[in-house]
């Protein structure tokens, strides 16, 4: 029971309160000259804070169109079926920029392209294959099923053969003799906490196993590895390798790096416990010069404050194995949708409301680097910067990244979501490209991360994880949001 | 409610039975000149059947060995870790056959091997790609997620190129015109019954699907596809494709076939949907000649009627691309823990308790058709044969093929079953090899099946699928029913 709740019962039942929070000892005391019908009123209503009633039924309006319009559904379905992976640097997504510009021009939003340098990485063959294990048959391999992180050196053109050493952390891997290292592949087998994610932590999950993926190729080099697997970090158990970016630091050498599926761990573990282990390690990515790209940028102009802007915003570049539905096609599906409403419905807000198609958030962030760059002067002028990039299962709230009276401000908002099961405030940060946005308040939809990392940079990253009324969700969240934001009497605190 | 139940809750009440079964109505008749007390003991007990009060005993003490023995866990990881994948004709087969044969003898059973002549069939390069499709980036092609099939012929090395047809079901095939089939690569769409597998029924829906995977090429060829795809046949979507056997039927022309994973059959349903798809496909598996292989044939000797015989058993053989865990290693590795229990407790019963590995049941089940001949005068010495092939998914009982009075024959065996829930006792079938013993009685672990498809003829069957408490429930059905038979004062009824 919250403290709301329980004094309404109280005062239903005509006596005393049973639990008081703070909050509800501030209600109690401001309340003595009120008759018994407007202490309970008081007690459930939810002030209009920074909106007006107007403001609050047109979010209403939005949640509700947000409910029943495919658009989004069908955009995603486009970026995916039809365009599929759209790597930072590939065709795809140059093509996915034209396609979401092409759109967005056609609601009637102002377009711009904001140029950046992006990161032109390819994909090669990658193939694993156990040669010599304890209890081989004479003759044969055994696939290890890999794929090359981002960024990965290759091997040479035929592959490296060495000796394999497990490791379960960074602990044990300082306290392996250099023998145990030098000339060997190392596997990092850190396991992804599913007990964490299955409870909803499917975030802090992640961030606990990804430091591996980033970090592992240069800890291994220090001590002369000649390449560096990693655990793949995900959720699921069907032999799916997850690749994502990893990070070479300088002055130490760059050597070959790829995740194996969790079974491919698990089976090292088990054979390297028994005896020697061998394996050819075939990675042949190329590394091309970095190339042009752009976020594209649209703009549903303000009619009081069009210089003050508010950002609804998804990641356009995907990794290259799936087609990018819930990483992030859906962000920019359901930011797109924000702008579609407000055309559909005739909503023009105050301030701008700015749909930002990131570029390159999987490679480095390059594109919401150049526009923080190129907008360093301005970024005063934006109230907020919502992105949406944790797939599209069901949304509970908001999330934000910024001052602690944004949980006050947001009340108002989250009240309106409450019928789509969206209530909750919380200060869980926002996404990785708007939060290069220095000192802009940023938001993200709070999404349910149970299964995300079942899928997440895998080649089952496809249209049929996204389920369409939990993408309507996040497209209400969005929209109402967004032009909360841009309609608000006050800006949001920073 | 059961009848038992509610006759014993009538007398307790000192009333009238409220709901009567014929069973319980012959209870109640035979029931008239005892005690109350007698009459209430008669309710609850369980006859002993064709087995004594030590023999019952005895099955207790196999059962709760088994669920306390890691030795079916340790060989399961053994067989699949080590010697891995064990397609027929494979080393690794050979390996396999080598290996379970010496496990065998070093309890003391009488090894022999039962020689067959086995398919050779070796996969080879295996990618499609579409290469036109509507609203495709120029220059672009898309990946489609495949594996031939069990069997397949071959594309031309540099694989082949054609237009691509979307049907649900072979009822849409045959309203297809000539012109949508003739040159074209066809994809039947049939959909796993993901419901039905929810609620158990999980070989219902592999029934119903799997006749797409058996006969498509052939219904395709009729019209002059030049290739078929199948949309995969099985429960979970996360890019896997499944493979398992195809059916060429003589006479008509004999073309590649694969399993796309269900996200590519989506895919190629709704880009069809749109316009023209075009894909380029390319098969090359090797179709060698058929080589001799082995059934492993272990005897734990009768006591009493030696040559009288009871079969324990699963298929040693797997597909290639996972490393056969739940297929069908599960089901060597409980055969074995029957053995392993009655050498470790001393448990010598009347009959011969036979572990059979059966070799080749993926591909035509060539093991158990040669075993079958060459015992073919000697069947009628066969009292029973039981095979684990379903996993090694919760049991909850004993499944038989036979005759009707089995049920009632095995109550008394799974009344020592139900303290691990696995008391039921159905006539669903027994295994596709044990069913080649015509006349024998037919058994098989009652198998959860809501997962097993998840992961069947996938890469992902693999040691980590199986957990060990439930594996040793499915060797406890194994070691109490093979015992149970072996045992009998009456053999099993045929």
């Amino acid at each position: 029971m919250n403290s709301r709740a329980c004094l309404a019962l109280a005062a239903v039942l005509g006596c005393g309160p049973l639990c008081l929070s703070s909050v509800a000892q501030t209600q109690a005391a401001t309340a003595t000259n009120l008759t018994p019908q407007q202490r309970v009123e008081q007690m459930i209503a939810v002030p209009n804070g920074a909106w007006t009633a107007g403001d609050l039924a047109t979010m209403a309006r939005l949640r509700d169109a947000a409910m029943s319009d495919d658009y989004a559904y069908r955009e995603l379905r486009h970026l995916t079926d039809n365009i599929g992976p759209r790597i930072a640097g590939s065709p795809q997504a140059q093509a996915a920029v034209d396609y979401v510009a092409a759109e967005m021009r056609a609601l009637g939003a102002e377009v711009s392209l904001q140029k950046t340098i992006v990161p032109h990485w390819v994909r090669g063959a990658e193939t694993g294959a156990l040669i010599v294990w304890p209890g081989m048959t004479p003759a044969t391999t055994q696939k290890i099923v890999l794929t090359a992180l981002g960024g990965s050196v290759a091997t040479p053109a035929d592959g490296l053969t060495a000796p394999v050493t497990v490791v379960d952390n960074f602990d044990q891997f300082r306290a392996l003799p250099a023998s145990a290292v030098q000339g060997h592949i190392v596997l990092f087998n850190e396991h992804f906490d599913k007990q964490l994610a299955a409870v909803g932590n499917g975030l802090s999950a992640y961030g606990d196993a990804v430091a591996y993926r980033a970090l592992a190729p240069s800890v291994a080099a220090t001590k002369g590895a000649v390449a560096v697997l990693v655990r793949s970090v995900g959720n699921a158990d069907y032999r799916l390798p997850h690749t994502g970016a990893t990070v070479y630091t300088d002055g130490i050498p760059k050597i070959p790096s790829a995740a194996v599926a969790a079974e491919d761990a698990d089976l090292l573990a088990n054979l390297t416990a028994q005896g020697d282990v061998k394996m050819r390690l075939v990675l042949t990515p190329q590394t091309l010069p970095p190339v042009p790209s752009y976020d594209v940028v649209a703009d549903w102009k303000g009619t009081e404050h069009p210089e003050q802007v508010v950002i609804v915003s998804g990641h356009l570049d995907s990794w290259d194995l799936g087609t990018g539905a819930i990483d992030d096609g859906a962000g920019i599906a359901v930011s797109m949708q924000a702008i579609h409403l407000m055309q559909k419905l005739g909503i023009h807000p105050k301030r701008t409301v700015r749909f930002v198609a990131w570029m390159d958030e999987e490679q480095g962030g390059e594109g919401a680097e150049s526009y923080a760059k190129d907008h360093a002067a301005d970024l005063i002028n934006h109230v907020g910067a919502i992105e949406s990039d944790l797939g599209a299962d069901h949304a509970s709230g908001i999330s934000f990244a910024g001052s602690p009276a944004l949980a006050d401000y947001l009340k108002p908002v989250a009240h309106v979501l409450e019928s789509i099961g969206a209530s909750q405030v919380t200060s869980g940060g926002s996404g990785e490209d708007v939060s290069a946005l220095k000192g802009v308040p940023g938001f993200a939809p709070i999404q349910d991360s149970r299964f995300y990392f079942n899928y997440h940079h895998t080649a089952a990253d496809t249209f049929d994880k996204v389920d369409p009324k939990l993408l309507d969700e996040n497209a209400a969240v969005m929209a109402v949001l967004g032009y909360a934001l841009a309609e608000a009497d006050t800006p949001a605190p920073r």
